[in-house]
């Protein structure tokens, strides 16, 4: 694996900048998009010029989108947070890996070629001490990762004036009362803090992984990174094949965006797959190996209970989630309750001495319009809200899984519901897919439902690409489902009224008025698909498109009757 | 131009079928989706089948779609509604076209090449005689056309048992109100009954046309086969290139759906592109030419007046619709109201004779979020609604565009503003866009705003293509859009709760569970796009796919699970 140009991965017109903390020493990277002059032509051929502001974005691709930094993945990027949990003085270094499989996988010789090669040693809380960021919140206590995120939701609304309400009080106060989560791992010290809840930017997950059947390390790196440089906000990586603990461990030191896994898919690996064998002892060596590496949040499946089986028979489409449908096979193998809603406790304590999130998932969630909100799922759903106040007992951080498959007019009450029933606790869900239809077309059907149920109050949507339910992604696909999501949670914002979220739309929009091409690419949320379509009709760079030809061009008219009539009254 | 192979347009798996009418003598052209038997293994090896029922689809592809029929653009498309018309007796065959522009084109020898070879004198209600579709339905009487989308609204409720409220009595009472129209010229035969109306499936309109800069005939018609082939319920021919006149012939000899046009665009090219030299007497002359062609609903910009002119100087994107930026530019020119306005009832008296619907056109839709629901937009929409009663005081069928660039929390203001100014007359919209900075992803933007707005009421959906804002979009964007806003359409019928609408998201959802890939492709709304998906990543057919690989496919779980549980019970 090679040094890499981070060129390839900036973006036309921009420029990284860091705004610094005003409490802790802390810079946010951010993305400015800079833009042209605008200038009026009058009728008597006088020029009148005036200076567009820039534009301030959130930027997910951390070290990556910044033209001045050039990467090594044999490296790793930097670890923007070591010195602020060091600091802290709670957490220590172990001497080495503490789960089994981890140690294993270290003495095997075999894997010396695909293993990272700069090991670092996994940190813990001390015995005794609490380490969380809801912890935190709940002694008042603000941290460097709740300033950060403050001012990265902001984006440039100080310097416009724009009010807000988020400060870092006001995010130390959501994250206590459990309405927002913080993902941070302290061994995942690369990632830039970032904050899922209803009153903050609609987030976005994207999913990497390999089956059983395709792709590798270097492959799954590049996904990941490409993710993030369109703006996925978190990743999960589902992997099922070969080689996952050494892949994960190159995402994590490559990843500038909290990571999330399903423990259960490994665990199952470790038993061949044979689901009889699954334990709560594989399970629990799983979940420490997996916090020692750097996992931000776990998937898990615990709201799943031995009694919903017999409900999934009334379904036209059973149990989709693979989680769910797992540990409800292994329920009726054995007879016995689900060993994750048992050990559910212990669970709590393996992940609060990492600060590891946990994502409530919903394994009972309907796989087709017909399944919607049915008896299983919000049976589930209640489930889910008793775990949630067993985790937030120990200051655990949690968020909720959601649907699926729900037509449009369903969406609503799967929002109030998980309000009520999770106490508040940030909805994290999938789509959902207004309509069975349409398989090739996916993220289409559910960024309908999702910019919905985010404008409803959902602070995460996992996205979706063209190839669900047929394929697993590519690289064009993850562009696709990535941007499709994007345009939902941005719709989201809006619609929220999330401060400054406007100034983007409002910046494109004047520069299209004024055929300001370039600027409207560069503030466009894909540039290089945009200049693409645009290139491939059009060969002036005028004051008219295709579209409509220059006779035609309402904006050209529009304009022409403005400019004159200021002239008139000027 | 040559005969052509139907089958290239059929859908695999399916067969057209035809519903003959209980009133009047005709058939109903619909789409059949056959599927295979449902095989059950059980643990004991035993097999257990069942049949699938086939699922009826509504059918927008005409001829095209019957593997049976040959069709030759030179000859047009079976004449269906020809005889319905003629037998009514109150509209007659004339000597000749009346139009002056019409008659000088067809004088013009140069032109014989490019003239479609079939003329077809056109036909007008006889003197005295009221023959639109509200004025019959006004008077009580259903006709062909009414029990036509009556039964191919209802696409297989009685066969399923599925209770509906659309009967060609409830049909003709809609359109009585002003709630709903059937656009169907008396000069367009070929085109096959549809409503649109909220009481009734979701419609989408696709817009197809030259600009200056591009395009010719055979290729203008090849694009109106294409966006009728999947899906698209109306046409709109916004062409402003050369030979509009000769190019409008052979599409709408050629097209199954009812087709638009906004006849000031042509009225403009007539007089050299110069706005000033546009006038009442050669609007008037092009809204007979088009009449008499076969038209079947005209988008008219009555509603800009010169007052509001002054209004669109506090926007941000100015006149973003082109008609309203030509009558906006023509009052200021000649410091008069608006032609369209002031000449509005004679606009009435000419399309009634031909049963010509008109689509009161947005002028001041908003082009930007900033401008969404502004005094400009607001106050146009009363002028539409005072309009609307002028027209239906003639019973002339009336349609209401709307946005535009719309965020979501202020869509439903749009749909109920439009329903108590415009007194329920239909509502017709294109997208609305969610977010303005998705330049080149537009069809998803605008995809979630027609989804909900569909859901409040909007009768109509007219697509927008990835290309929107950049250039005009070829064949593969006309396919991207249309499956968008069949999306959008579906998701909202399904929303309604239009009887039978989620049938087929119960077979596609079947099948899925049951692995018949086959059937899951055949029942989506683009088979050739999800098997070509499936089949990249894919050399199996069995029982999972790519995504998760055999050990991790939930509904594998999921089925055995039944399976296995059925077999105790029995």
């Amino acid at each position: 694996m090679e040094n890499n140009d981070n060129r390839q991965h900036c973006f036309a017109g921009s420029e990284k900048i860091y705004v610094p903390g005003k409490m802790f020493d802390i810079k946010v990277g951010m993305r400015k998009i800079n833009l042209t002059d605008t200038v009026t032509v009058l009728e008597n051929g006088e020029k009148v010029v005036s200076k567009n502001r820039p534009v301030v974005t959130y930027d997910t691709g951390g070290v990556f989108t910044d033209e001045k930094c050039r990467y090594d993945i044999n490296e790793g990027i930097p670890r923007i947070r070591e010195e602020w949990i060091a600091r802290r003085g709670d957490t220590e270094q172990l001497s080495g890996i503490s789960s089994e499989y981890g140690r294993k996988r270290l003495c095997d010789k075999s894997l010396d070629p695909i293993r990272f090669k700069k090991p670092y040693l996994p940190r813990k809380a001390k015995p005794g001490r609490e380490i969380t960021q809801m912890y935190y919140a709940r002694q008042g206590i603000i941290t460097a990762e709740m300033e950060y995120v403050a001012i990265r939701e902001n984006m440039q609304n100080e310097e416009l004036g724009i009010e807000s309400h988020i400060t870092p009080e006001f995010v130390r106060d959501e994250i206590a009362a459990g309405r927002a989560i913080i993902p941070a791992n302290i061994n995942h010290p690369e990632s830039e803090p970032m904050i899922i809840g209803s009153a903050f930017l609609v987030k976005l997950n994207t999913n990497i992984g390999n089956s059983a059947l395709s792709s590798g390390i270097a492959e799954e790196v590049d996904k990941a990174v490409w993710s993030c440089r369109w703006g996925g906000d978190t990743l999960m990586d589902l992997s099922t094949g070969d080689n996952i603990h050494e892949t994960r461990e190159w995402i994590i030191r490559n990843c500038p965006v909290p990571m999330g896994t399903v423990p259960i898919y490994q665990a199952l690996e470790k038993v061949n797959g044979k689901i009889e064998d699954l334990s709560w002892e594989i399970y629990r060596d799983t979940l420490i190996e997996q916090c020692e590496q750097g996992v931000d949040y776990f998937t898990v499946h615990a709201g799943v209970l031995k009694e919903h089986a017999e409900l999934s028979k009334k379904r036209l489409t059973g149990i989709v989630s693979r989680g769910g449908s797992i540990m409800t096979s292994w329920c009726i193998k054995h007879d016995e309750e689900s060993f994750l809603y048992t050990h559910f406790d212990e669970i709590c304590d393996i992940v609060k001495a990492y600060d590891v999130a946990l994502s409530l998932g919903d394994g009972m969630r309907p796989g087709s319009i017909h399944d919607a909100n049915d008896e299983a799922q919000f049976l589930e759903l209640k489930v889910l809200g008793e775990l949630t106040e067993r985790a937030w007992k120990k200051n655990v951080q949690v968020i909720i899984e959601g649907p699926g498959h729900i037509p449009m007019h369903k969406i609503r009450e799967n929002m109030e519901r998980q309000i009520t029933d999770c106490h508040g606790a940030p909805f994290y869900t999938l789509g959902p897919l207004t309509t069975d239809i349409a398989p090739g077309y996916d993220h289409i059907t559910s960024a309908i439902g999702a910019a919905m149920i985010a404008w409803y109050g959902t602070a995460m949507i996992c996205y979706v690409t063209p190839k669900e339910h047929l394929g697993l992604p590519n690289r064009e696909d993850v562009r696709n489902g990535v941007i499709a999501y994007k345009i939902a949670a941005h719709a989201a914002d809006i619609a929220k009224g999330h401060p400054g979220a406007q100034v983007r739309d409002d910046a494109l929009s004047k520069a299209r008025f004024e055929f300001r091409w370039r600027d409207q690419f560069n503030l466009s949320l894909d540039p290089e698909r945009a200049m693409e379509y645009y290139k491939e009709g059009n060969k002036n760079d005028g004051d008219y498109c295709t579209m409509c030809g220059p006779n035609f061009c309402a904006m050209r008219l529009s304009q022409g009757l403005r400019n004159n009539n200021d002239k008139k009254e000027a």
